[in-house]
């Protein structure tokens, strides 16, 4: 007999495996826009942008966040990249007996301030209590509906000035050879920050976590056109959602390492941790593919916003077959392989 | 320092009031149809229906269901009393590590059959996976998005041939005095069955859950017209479910006890263990108002399906302001208080 482990919730290639084997394969298959088997960070169906999210990142509260900010920004975030306008949050609460209600409001105002900052109101929701030891003190469940943003279709216009584009949505299997690969910023601050402080090496003072809603920077950057792609950067880190966006493209994916931004508190943190900075999950970074010509207008507009002030152009895509490629700090190219989980456990 | 205690996601008084100063409070206020606030079963938000609720079922398999039958079928009873046809599910899943497999795939082929079984598919979803102790054993957040339902206009056109009507959902404030109040089967069921199962009492042999999903049954009903509300009746039970009607709709609601579909061992084990069975929650049944003159045309829609078969008129709305009262086996009248919360933990 099987048992689960942790790194089937990870975010990597175990995931991956456990999903197909133990959860989609039994859901009954249907055709919508985007659909549950392609795995992307939302579905669409009937024209609605549908998303969930399970947070159980622990602790509750960490340097840059908390519960309540995560599970928000999650899930609005996931909407985002997919080219939708978030219109409405559901949150569902799982509390332990015995849990101090003043924790439980400052889990709940800071969602309740998230949802301000981003525009986005929680409107429907649940809360059970479980007895003590059935949870570990609180989690969150959030959903979020969501429609076509209305800067999309010129967003996929523009880009259909360059290339021929087939999807529709901003579906992870979009990339094409030649389109440019951008992230919106630094990578690697969540995990460090919340490993760090959880087991109190030190490093959360100078790196803190970037959660934060994306969905005001990522509408400026679909006003500028030619995005073809957009995923949030969680569980598994950058290299995981490179992978899975070659692996689902049908590309290969080149980046160039000396253009990835990383704290040198992060670099510090994972040399002496003995864990690759790239696999480690971030909670306000995504990855934006575009049409090369228009590689720069977008750069310009994400770095027009507080979120995506650091954006960076970190590679290419090129002809292959679902590989990602780094140019390494002494020029060298190794393959950058899927993780086979996130190093940080309860991370989001 | 207060601290949150199980009554407080228990279904009854303490939870109104617990959402209300710790939950709801801190997020904010919006416009929409069907806002939070009305604390429907589910919300509308720009013609979508919406809906988010956790389960924490104990045990995951109870005579007659388990945590996918359900999740599934709650979430989409949510959508479904509100007048809503459910289009798509979310399924966010936290598990804890060491469970089996075989686990896993036992609760996820039952939520795949009850989707089959209500024609609602799953189309997006999260796994979580928490080191042992963090959680017990499984927990499954779903969410549902729906759109109007297509008899829902003519619906309400019935009722307001014979009154008028100023709500154009099935929210619970929509009853007005002389509104027939229909409960669509049998009552407690599923808090006798889970309770007795977990604690070996053995009533589980003649009482299981009634636990399904009611989409179809309730789109008969809104076929046959003049519905103003429908309520899912679970924890706290019917009396939390009446009060809750009556209190948001601003009348009294008077019922007669023997009108209401109550098995024998439901009494007897209720009887042994000093519970009032009233108070039970049920996964499988909802309250029906409806303009009198249509209560033989909503009951005979109902009857005709199966989850149906033994829905009764139990009683009518009366001018008054939020009081239930029962008309008891002996002829007596006395109020139907709301409880404080539902008798049986983890019921859901």
């Amino acid at each position: 007999m099987t048992k689960v482990v942790l790194n089937h919730g990870a975010g990597g290639e175990a995931m991956q495996e456990f999903l197909s084997k133990h959860i989609i394969c039994h859901f009954p298959k249907v055709k919508t826009d985007v659909p549950l088997d392609s795995m992307d960070d939302s579905a669409v169906v009937d024209g609605i942008v549908f998303t969930i999210d399970g947070h159980t990142v622990k602790p509750l509260f960490f340097p840059g966040g908390d519960l309540g900010r995560i599970s928000v920004s999650g899930t609005v975030n996931d909407i985002a990249v997919m080219g939708g306008t978030p219109l409405a949050l559901g949150c569902s609460t799982i509390i332990e007996e015995g849990l101090d209600t003043d924790i439980v409001d400052r889990v709940m105002s800071s969602a309740g301030r998230t949802c301000q900052e981003c525009g986005v109101p929680i409107e429907t929701g649940d809360t059970k209590v479980v007895e003590a030891g059935a949870v570990d003190q609180m989690f969150m469940a959030t959903s979020a509906v969501g429609r076509r943003s209305e800067y999309l279709d010129a967003n996929f216009a523009k880009a259909k000035e360059y290339r021929t584009v087939t999807g529709n949505w901003c579906t992870d299997s979009n990339i094409a050879p030649g389109d440019a690969i951008i992230v919106s910023g630094y990578v690697g601050d969540h995990g460090i920050a919340l490993m760090s402080f959880r087991e109190g090496y030190g490093f959360e003072s100078e790196v803190q976590s970037d959660v934060a809603p994306l969905n005001m920077m990522i509408e400026k950057a679909l006003k500028a056109g030619g995005i073809v792609t957009m995923k949030d950067s969680t569980r598994g880190g950058l290299a995981n959602t490179l992978n899975e966006l070659a692996s689902k493209s049908g590309v290969d994916i080149e980046v160039d390492y000396q253009s990835i931004p990383l704290r040198d508190g992060v670099v510090n943190a994972c040399d002496l941790l003995g864990i690759d900075p790239l696999s480690i999950g971030n909670e306000g970074k995504c990855v934006v593919s575009c049409v090369p010509e228009m590689a720069d207008e977008v750069l310009k507009a994400l770095r027009s916003t507080p979120e995506g002030r650091d954006a960076s152009l970190i590679g290419y895509a090129g002809k292959g077959n679902g590989r990602v490629m780094l140019r390494t700090e002494v020029g060298g190219r190794r393959i950058l392989e899927p993780p086979i989980g996130d190093p940080v456990p309860r991370i989001c």
